[in-house]
């Protein structure tokens, strides 16, 4: 990081003119160990599952939507296709649970859990041993993507009924009470937005998760795509790739990871914050900053997508543009200044 | 507009979750007269010019920085062409009047107005002529382009000294006083800063510039890359092609713009608010919300670099991703819904 951090204030530039762009990059520096990184083999890892809670009437669109949108990615047809072959990153279809499960499909890789978790508001999401089991999932993801080139990893999440889960492990974790954790995933409107925070606050007292033990959390009160992200995130730190974090159910999937292993915190990049209610307070909990802020609400990995976009800006500024000597560029000429 | 706006309604996500990238291609979609509007050819147009108010002491590079840089950006070595390259862009690099000119060079198009403006700190910085002149050169230099095939514009700058001008611009137009209209440009201390403003002041009342009268503005107290990109933009409107306005320096040179012609701007995208203090000021000024807030400060179009890329991604979004039909997704089931 001193290292990069060095060669940016060498550069054609104004020091620190190119702002949070500077940062990244020595951030990425600093992640993966190299002063001058490359990111050529990009990932977003989009995992897909069904949550049970969605039987409460949480969400706007049909249960049935979580398979069709799987199909959707598989056809290139969905907004993560678009904007990953814009930035020539592969999208990685998971299937960690989806009700009804699928076929053998080309593209598709299958680490089912179950179909679909249990609907948390009459009990627990899922088995401890499922959380385990979907945490063991993604890292087996990351191993296998990195055999195949991978310098940086977008997270991604498909499910209806996730939001719900999302803010109710935010305030199982955080302490923080429903109605500032949650905010209005697809659409809905008021009615509808008191009746899912009356679901949440119902699946707390229910489970009653354990904040000290963030898989009990996960099992109570959690998804299989979301354990899935949560090996993810671990795995990619654990390699040292660093890993773009998308929109609010990613960013509940990094709060469980950060809180097995808070050093996990320095590999993960905020691609934006999303138009989701609780997501700027759940980025603050996790004292990270986001690169963009565009009102997206989609998921998927889309916000991740854009990050990864300036994640390699950043390091190609950082290796590619001259320096004051290389460009026979003058430098300040302050008293302070080296020029 | 009101075609691509129908098409993101049906595009397989939930309705405005793509946020700003939505409201981004139906603006360009209305720029180009294109409900599927494409940005294959791109150009960064940069445009360099020396002010003769660097005599003050208002900047902390030498002033021959001014035409250093230009070589950097001809040898490929700026922080410009390491983004445009990313982005498949051509940057048009234009000199409009650095001090001491240049020989013929491959990649630089002369359209010098004179070698530098005069010191607007003791009288008129160009002629109403001169003014004229530049405005015109960036006309020219758009149609030229056009030629290449045009499909957005990014405006950028060079020229050491021209946050004082742009910001002397501002406050005429707009009558703030230049305390609130002025930054810290390449990175000034607060001695330099308070010595800076007072120069600006000191420009207004010797000149007096008409603010009902934007080339009195332009010639009193601009530059000539100012009145260039002042041409750029006015023509890139005209040529309906959407313009993606950079920093705070493009941004003076939007405000000429639009105070000729204030239906420019409905063609303009402000790519990002900078670091530069009067720079949100200014896009409030001009009605203009920024796409990107990454504390960057540099010119050159590097924010605006970024803006395309976000453009691009808005509009591959709008054509590429499947309706709701063609995926055979489930719309949405409320009773307002259509699905």
């Amino acid at each position: 990081m001193a290292a990069a951090r060095q060669r940016q204030d060498n550069l054609t530039k104004p020091r620190g003119s190119l702002g949070r762009l500077e940062e990244l990059s020595i951030q990425i520096a600093g992640i993966t160990g190299n002063a001058l990184p490359k990111l050529e083999y990009k990932a977003i890892i989009t995992m897909a599952a069904d949550h049970g809670v969605v039987d409460e009437g949480v969400t706007l669109y049909p249960q049935e939507v979580t398979r069709q949108m799987v199909y959707n990615f598989l056809h290139n047809g969905a907004a993560i296709n678009v904007l990953a072959r814009n930035i020539g990153a592969r999208v990685v279809v998971v299937d960690m649970g989806v009700i009804g499960g699928f076929e053998p499909l080309p593209g598709l890789t299958c680490k089912m859990i179950d179909f679909g978790t249990k609907n948390m508001a009459q009990g627990p999401a899922m088995t401890r041993q499922q959380a385990t089991d979907s945490i063991n999932a993604g890292i087996e993801i990351v191993s296998s993507e990195k055999n195949k080139g991978l310098d940086i990893i977008a997270t991604g999440d498909m499910g209806l009924g996730n939001t719900t889960t999302s803010s109710a492990i935010f305030a199982a974790i955080s302490g923080y009470s429903p109605d500032k954790t949650t905010g209005r995933g697809t659409g809905i409107d008021d009615k509808q937005m008191a009746h899912k925070i009356k679901v949440i606050e119902r699946a707390l007292v229910t489970n009653n998760p354990n904040p000290k033990d963030p898989l009990d959390v996960l099992a109570k009160i959690g998804g299989f795509e979301i354990g899935g992200l949560v090996g993810v995130i671990l795995a990619g730190a654990a390699h040292r790739i660093p890993v773009v974090i998308d929109g609010f159910v990613s960013g509940a999937a990094a709060l469980i990871a950060t809180s097995l292993c808070p050093q996990v915190n320095d590999y993960l990049i905020a691609a934006h914050v999303s138009a989701e209610a609780g997501h700027p307070l759940l980025l603050e909990f996790l004292n990270l900053k986001p690169l963009l802020n565009l009102n997206m609400r989609l998921g998927e990995g889309t916000g991740a997508a854009l990050g990864i976009f300036l994640a390699e800006a950043s390091v190609k500024l950082l290796a590619e543009m001259a320096t004051f000597s290389e460009a026979s560029v003058s430098d300040v000429v302050t008293p302070e200044g080296r020029g």
